[in-house]
């Protein structure tokens, strides 16, 4: 079932369909059809079958999608082991929020480790998630084997690491620095997360209001 | 200057072009060409073109741009006031998250006061913020004019707080809720950020990587 040729904008879609999907669940829905799914994606039925499709369809289209279906495969496309395992580099104020949002907002994600190269703090913990030396990294991740590594630290920092980032051999990066690590090494699985981004966005939107 | 009809696209590019006219102000750079931010943007300098065209062009093109132009016209657009006020709904563990963040990590981002309808935190402070009643809100915001709201409560509570945000006359949101907003009312200006959307995302990557 799995197709490792699903193209970004699809994949993107996917938590958002398991949202909507998990509500109906929840709500006792056994069936939706896709133009019910079209208008909570702001799509059309012919877009939600297509982003169906290229995970083999999810069964009938005539009578609606079963929603315990939906929500079996999509959880299992987006979680195929139950959960996944990351490490965090950067213990600073960007490092803790994050860290605090991984603890207390996300399921399946477990933080394992905190790296960061303070000697100060190198040995206490944040959010009772112990902080190594980020020498250590690349040792760490051979042996644990995190899913992923979110990047808390600024940009200047990020790109001296990216070689040690690719020695770890770890492959996903949930990045919150600037350092655009593709550039590095295309191989690299990069999801960016720019939140000043978004709100400077929202600043010019604000103040460049349409008048209607 | 300010072009009301700029697509929503082009808008959420400039924080992008803003970060790195950024830096190469501070390493001392005077012209940039539109190749060289096409690199950066992973565009093309038509592209670089077309964008700054929504902006009056921002100078002559065939030597290059003015950095120190480009960074006070880009800025006075994401930034026209200098600042910009804003209030946290949700003084939960995501809000304390995102106000850490804009205390911490954002600059023009004044975060002035927190919402909250838990009576055992109502009058206590979060990162130093006072947390009020979440039922003085739209006489705060009539009194006090916040240029946008954070939501940082759950989809319910969010759905069933429509009707009040838009009394309150603040048009902006920034909303990590997921309710979608602008099926309330259409004329709020929304930025949805969806942080456990992203890691998905990226566990849906890491697990369907593709075989090279």
């Amino acid at each position: 079932m799995s197709n490792s040729k699903v193209s970004l904008p699809v994949i993107r879609r996917l938590p958002r369909y398991f949202r909507y999907i998990t509500e109906l669940k929840a709500s006792g829905k056994t069936r939706v059809s896709s133009s019910q799914l079209a208008i909570f994606m702001g799509s059309t039925p012919s877009q939600v079958r297509q982003d169906f499709n290229c995970f083999g369809g999810f069964g009938q289209q005539g009578i609606g999608y079963s929603v315990d279906l939906l929500y079996d495969e999509i959880e299992h496309l987006l979680f195929p082991n139950n959960h996944i395992d990351a490490v965090l580099i950067g213990a600073g104020s960007l490092g803790a929020t994050i860290a605090n949002f991984v603890l207390t907002e996300t399921e399946g994600v477990n933080l394992k480790a905190i790296f960061d190269n303070n000697p100060n703090i190198i040995g206490k913990n944040m959010s009772n998630i112990k902080i190594f030396d980020v020498n250590t990294l690349v040792n760490y991740c051979k042996e644990n084997k995190p899913d992923l590594i979110i990047i808390c630290i600024p940009k200047s920092g990020a790109e001296e690491l990216a070689p040690i980032i690719v020695e770890t051999g770890v492959k996903g990066l949930w990045n919150f620095s600037h350092y655009d690590f593709s550039v590095y090494d295309k191989s690299l699985i990069v999801e960016n997360v720019h939140l000043r981004d978004s709100l400077m966005a929202l600043s010019y939107r604000i103040n460049h209001v349409e008048e209607e």
